[in-house]
């Protein structure tokens, strides 16, 4: 089996997208991240699901969570308005991750090793620079487990 | 909004669960990870869910992913089979994370900066040291951007 047998579409956002965009797509369709890309279509990034909330949440709540307790719940219910329009390229690692992708001929091993290495749920499947689409760990587990 | 008004039940797995029966969980149900629960089912750890690959993938593929290739497609799709009847002890991160723990009062800042600190898509809600249930990265924005 290899990595153009477990292709699913992944949806993708872009350096310039709004954080509450990609928050909207992470919530309607529970994906563990969301695949950056460029102009071109070309992978730049991921965006971990939890790091969409670093740029909404102060960072005295941060470095003690329960500080976030003070405030009143009908501000703490609203805590995303914070993003405003700032973009995906703010909400990013100032240390980027390891990219996490691979080429249609991956074996589920390279994939695995890939998932295990860089601690990605997902790894992004390329042709030429050209994103075909992403294996997810839900699906090479199944397949893996099935063979 | 408070946790307990978000609380989703999540699977739960032991110390000494094999992590085969982890993986079975994760591909069946779409988990970000696993809640390791001790005897008397008060949280010890997340597992995330590329942790279960860990013990799966040798050293040297997990180093160089692209070494994986020279195993023949054949092993590599049954690379699983190598956990045989490891435990999810063995494959916790060897440096635990801090663990993402609140109360069924915390609000859904305090949910959220608990996510961003500790980079978990899950946060667990406990009362008295009961596991009450989770609180999902998923649940928190769908519910941040409804209100």
């Amino acid at each position: 089996m290899r990595a153009r047998d477990l292709l699913v579409e992944f949806p993708t956002v872009a350096l310039d997208t709004p954080v509450i965009e990609a928050a909207r797509l992470l919530a309607e369709q529970g994906l563990p991240g969301l695949m950056v890309v460029d102009g071109a279509g070309s992978p730049q990034a991921i965006l971990p699901g939890p790091q969409v909330l670093w740029l909404a949440v102060p960072g005295y709540c941060q470095d003690d969570p329960a500080l976030a307790r003070v405030v009143d719940e009908r501000h703490a219910d609203t805590f995303l308005t914070s993003l405003g329009d700032r973009t995906v390229r703010e909400a990013l690692p100032a240390k980027p991750r390891e990219l996490p992708v691979s080429d249609p001929d991956a074996t589920l091993l390279e994939l695995a090793a890939l998932m295990a290495r860089t601690r990605s749920p997902l790894v992004a499947i390329v042709d030429d620079d050209r994103l075909l689409g992403a294996v997810t760990l839900q699906t090479l587990l199944a397949k893996a487990l099935d063979t």
